[in-house]
């Protein structure tokens, strides 16, 4: 019998996680249905291809309470200092202090930690609600805050899901063969309302404790029932995870920590599948207004662009990375090798600045959430679509061809080619055998590696592909007004154009 | 017999210059020592090629009136408002406004409107002088809020001199062949000294009242007659002007106002010859300290490389005016059409974001000055070396060949081929040819044109080459920390690297 | 009364051209109807801004008589050995060394040379009319071939004349409120056909002795009035010769040599209209073919596009230029710098490598003709869209912004200024500053002067702008036949894709 | 005891390898010593991780024995065909030829082949052994041309063994600390020598029969005993390898075949330990001639570095990967994938005419052979080393993120979530979503899993990184003839430069 009223939902989250090694104690036990390679995976936690990202997330949990100027912040709903992830932004300010937790998680982990898709989530469903109920008799801001309320308190990590699996992509939800392939309502009753669908590529999502849904895009008016917005426990009955591979996942099983490159930390996507899934309407923050789908898009997009910023810490652990393997193999004052240190900070700095330009220069909604602006957090991203694919060919430049052909850290340990690789494999004296191939693993993990899953094709992919960054900047560019620019300088009077 | 006293000095701008007709009257009369194109000038105001690089200066006069929340800004030195390019920056928002006057300006002229440097001289004079003082006996900074005060009481303009020819660039000053290959004191007396060399492509210096002269690079302490800091009114006995060519200056006079491109806007660089130029104490910010030459080109650099922000403003009207070539071609909606306007503004807006971080992000001194974020102004002004050559290669494929095989105004006017250029280049219909040449025109001015050496070749080596911005970001990378984090994450524990 | 039959005709080349003096001298006295800046040009060969353009194809003379292995080939048609811009290539090694010899022209001069349509469009009306032949009960390539026999006896230069107005490009010739937006037959009598129309931005127009004419794109049934090719004389009456104008084309005039920055040589483009036009049928290549207009585009751009593999000859220019700069400055051992010229070297080898493959990999046609790799060609051209600008801007790079802001030929020859300047721009100790001055006007010259019409625009635009080769790469790419490797490795059996 | 005759040695490969099942024969029962993951591999043809390594080597008989006309060459050395991987180049057409099979090979299998390094090797060998000994007493080439002619009747894989540890980079083999860093005779005795030592990531070492070894860099006169090249069994006593560890390289045995996303080819590098191999005198082809050190380097790289126009193909599979993953998405037809197909396709050619330019203008050497132009053989690398990364970039961008999230084929094999992934991968109707999948899997392997290894890491540093190429490229510049262009356009006559 599933859990009907949220007094109920909440009870489970009365003990506030105070720090990484509750929140990793608080996923323990839950009854999940999780698979992995074809296994159902009984306890995450104890998962070692799925715990890596559990670390990631936790990090976020550990960067609050040893740094928290940078990782919490005032919440005026709760009146008191809350966990950075859970805060809505009410100023520009807080979206620049965001955004610089952001880089030092990517530095701290270099992967993808996997909690700002929920925060870019609430901070939508802030100024959205609010808005919705300007306009109509709902109530959904109430219920919104009410829950976030529940949610700051109780320290709890929120998922975002918002990719559809789309099906045929030139037709909207209501003309798809299979009305499963948008996440829709499939009954309502005077509790709540059930969902089925699903939600693809969903950033740690076995790792949160709640999930936020919304419409993935525009909506028509048939779209009703597809235009949707709810809360829901990740272990909520009719909840299925199926957890993507990734390049290398199982390396730490199979080729111990030192060939993981990065043995602590990975991100983690899953395929996320509702089937009859209930949402009490506490819970529920949009229902049929179809009117507002798109600018949920829009909004979130411009949050979640910029939320790309995490990259740049990645980008700080490449450097440093690509720096100490040209210390190994002492050509680090080579000049070659120092051009291309400063080019891939150089591209690393642009990222970082087009994401800090758009958060200082962030507008105030109607709801007092403040947002990014949009045409630079769309650049910002379009940006990261690029430049870390060149600072990965920079580092795997300065690496050297190594990485793709060192020996397995059993071969270090093996008796007999242990001391011929510790023989060979001799840099620059003084140098450590194994903390080169250390290093260079790290390179591996995050140039063709597991963690390249996030510091490449999820830059190229996540909040967008490159091309809705580009339909965005043209709605933004204000063409007509720069024609008129150049019109006036070049003396045309004309009115056609 | 030159003038003696600063009083004396200030005695010609008694009444201050309030509109930009005010600023070109203003600038009648005077006995520069001038020279184009082997003559000497006898009015800089009348000359066709100098004309319009009076206009571009006299813009910055037009925005002040026009919108004054943006090109003026409150001073505390005299208490009341003054034109924002004699205004020291005394929070981030100063800069922040600083940078969107620039791109307004820019959007305005379509050219280099010659004034930044004057400001960011100004800028770094401030804290220079301040930073002087507090180590030593000098009296810098008071004199130089003296100073600053006439200056923003009579609104002059302030052009900054720095390039030194620098002769053999493996030599400091004092062991050059010719002393006068780096600007120096040749004299002193009880009322001032007497300067001697000369500063290279100086940009507005015929269209400044003033000129601050400092030092361009780094000084040991053999170099202290050649560490000076001071300020010359541009007429000073003594001074020689030589303005440089510039692609196409004479069009304006041999091709008439189409073919100009940009009739109205154009920038000026002169080289300037000191020889025994006499500076009154009151003038004189720096006199033999030599340890703060370096420091005054990094301030001064880090103020001026964000002023590239201006180029955004450039890029701005070059947006526009392929956009209205594509129009006048009826392909403006071909895909590859709207995806180069795409990349055009996204690289526009990536340098901008850069710009406007390092703004945001600006740090205090201890004169109570602002200044930009280093590397961000340093990224952003690397990212102007390269992106406004990719733009104006874009804007020249959507413009077509016709940029640089159009016939001239003149045939356009001629009897007998006039009417044959407009049956030809007819584009689509409704369109005026001679419309259509207008734009093809300006994109021709800049990108390959008048104005191209201000958007191009300016861009790529104003405020310092690239080379100049790399070594800054090497500088600046913090490498040791990067590395810190690449060891911790990948388990490596060694001491050496 | 015009000339009405052939041998009239070319009765004025009875005598060979043999020199590049006789070049020269052949094309003084002619009638031509040509106008520049306005004015009636009488004698082109005497006109300071048409004479460069002159000299540069004169070069292809002088080419012949110094270098015959490279610049003369043996043809067939006439049984000994002609100038090779006049021979049809029948064999690979045949198109290898018309590459060869069209980068060392632009070696010699720095600019476009012009005589390569030309020799494209022979190559193209070669292969078509004799497959037109094969097909119907016309005469075409017997005509041509007596032509041509004519042409390579007397030794002129043919011009090609390819791009119509166009007008609204949405529309077909046939459909064009003007119809003479496309170049037409207008009148047929028995001696020939009357064509009326224009051809724009006509590579070395004024320079040619024949033009030969040549529809610009795929035509319909419609259009077989405008599906003509033929051959006139370029001093045909009804012909009107408009020269565009060029960035600082008038510097020659109003600055000195020097100022030029490459005083001898420049590219010229011309807008040629024509009125009633006669032809005879005699250099008639095709008259109503409109089937054929489509294969015409394809194989003289194919031609064409390798043929820009001239501009790696002004690489090789403005390569040596760029150094010759750093030495000047003392800086040529500075690892930036040398870098700077190897990426330049590579981008410019990597151009003449795309022409060079497409031309060892040249096929045969019907008619004996080879052509260039459709694909290869189409590769090489878009390489050229993006290089050259690149190239350019390191040239920039590495010269200073001396190149845009130094005082002009006049300055240094002034009796005040010119010894200030002598002291001020001395560079490195040895070096004549006139010498220096006069490496940045070439650099200038190329890259934002004069001849970077050719070196750039035109680099974008000639035998097709860029998104014309992507039209054609997408045609060739077999993308079919690349998705069954995929589906074969994939192990994908699927018959639908 | 160790064979010590070299008739003995060859007694093994009595019977020729005729086909592919011939080859994979011929390499079961070899007692070498290999370890992969510090485990001994017993028989690596049985071995899941190897195997593919060897399929795809495998399929250089098999295309001998399809298409004898691009994969076989006659040999004179023989006086029949033999696989042109075994054939010396003596004519333009063989290396245009080589090419042509090269990229035929990437496309069929995807992944390196790893035949190329010893082809090179014996190119290589062919001429030097010649120059030695006209120059000296020995008799080199005898024997080089005796081992050859062995080989090629056998048919066998001959491997190359190039790259030395190095140790310390300032210092040459003589200097370091250790020895062994570089491979070197260790002792001489009547019947060969003995050498020690180790060769890194050796392509294809343990899937070859002989292996060919060389020195790596310029020696001088005190490397005499590191100044060796010669032959030896793959499983001559005294070698040990260490096969490296791939990206992904486990997929195929944890994740079955289509999470290995190409399961039958891919590539392979080993760490070969040299000690005390024995090498008998007819198998030595140089042995203290130093000064001939930097020339092999030169000749070999030269040879290699446009083999790897295989690339090329790699390309083709992408491309029509990418081609499939748009149209299972239904959006094959939208302007920006066909935009990004057209540009892979571009970058692709451009690599492939860079190779193929250099093979057709080869030059002779004295013993007959020729080898490709040394400067387009470098630019062709130097685009290998950046091109690949953009065509990955862009085949990400096209298939989407699901290629770093999608679930295992082991979950789409589970009867309870198998379902749900087919009916949430649903893309086009039509296609089928293991077909989907399948595509999408090979993606990842390209571009971020084990053939990335290939296509990716190695494009950068196999045949040299990419500052080898810069250096070399620098060397073949030609500068003081480009300078002299310069100066004679510009019209500068000075000696100095």
């Amino acid at each position: 019998m599933p859990m009907r009223d949220t007094e109920q939902m909440w009870r489970d989250f009365a003990r506030p996680i105070r720090t990484a090694e509750d929140y990793i104690g608080s996923l323990r036990g839950r009854r999940l249905n999780i698979f992995f390679m074809g296994e159902q995976v009984s306890e995450p936690v104890d998962h070692p291809v799925i715990r890596p990202s559990i670390n990631a997330m936790a990090e976020t949990y550990r960067l609050a309470a040893e740094r928290p100027e940078l990782a919490t912040a005032r919440s005026d709903i709760v009146g008191s200092y809350v966990n950075r992830f859970l805060h809505v932004p009410t100023k520009p300010g807080d979206l620049v202090d965001k955004h610089e937790m952001q880089r030092e998680l990517g530095r701290r982990t270099g992967t993808c930690f996997q909690r700002c898709v929920g925060l870019d989530a609430i901070s939508t469903c802030h100024s959205i609600t609010f808005d919705i109920d300007a306009k109509s008799e709902t109530n959904y801001h109430h219920r919104f805050l009410a829950f976030l309320r529940r949610a700051q308190t109780a320290n709890v990590v929120i998922g975002g899901a918002m990719t559809d699996p789309k099906g045929d992509r030139s037709k909207p939800p209501h003309q798809q063969s299979d009305p499963d392939l948008f996440l829709r309502v499939v009954r309502r009753d005077e509790d709540g309302i059930y969902v089925s669908g699903a939600k693809m590529h969903q950033t740690g999502a076995v790792n949160s404790h709640w999930l936020i849904f919304m419409p993935t895009m525009r909506m028509t008016e048939a779209d009703r029932d597809w235009s949707v917005v709810g809360a829901v426990r990740v272990d909520a009955p009719g909840l299925t995870y199926i957890v993507g591979r990734q390049t290398n996942d199982t390396r730490i099983v199979d080729g111990g920590g030192m060939d993981a490159g990065n043995a602590q930390f990975a991100g983690q996507e899953a395929l996320i599948v509702f089937d009859n899934v209930f949402v009490p309407h506490q819970h529920v923050f949009m229902d049929g207004e179809w009117q507002y789908a798109s600018t949920i898009v829009e909004r979130f997009t411009t949050y979640h662009r910029s939320s790309y910023v995490c990259k740049t810490g990645l980008g700080d652990v490449l450097i440093g990375a690509a720096a100490m393997a040209a210390d190994h193999n002492g050509v680090s004052n080579a000049s070659h090798i120092k051009d291309k240190l400063v080019e891939m900070t150089h591209l690393n700095e642009t990222i970082y600045s087009s994401c800090m330009a758009g958060a200082h220069q962030a507008k105030p909604m109607a709801s007092g959430a403040y947002v990014n602006d949009e045409m630079l957090s769309n650049v910002a991203k379009h940006n990261v679509t690029r430049f870390p694919y060149e600072i990965a060919r920079l580092a795997q430049d300065i690496a050297g061809g190594l990485i793709v052909t060192m020996p397995s850290e059993k071969d270090l340990q093996n008796n007999e080619v242990g001391p011929l690789i510790r023989k060979f494999l001799q840099g620059r004296d003084g140098v450590e055998v194994i903390d080169r191939m250390r290093i260079l693993r790290l390179i591996e993990n995050m140039t063709i590696g597991r963690n390249a899953v996030g510091y490449l094709t999820e830059s190229l992919h996540g909040a967008g592909s490159p091309q809705a960054q580009r339909v965005q900047i043209a709605r933004a560019m204000k063409v007509e007004e720069k024609k008129s620019l150049a019109k006036k300088l070049a003396g045309v009077s004309e009115r056609l154009g």
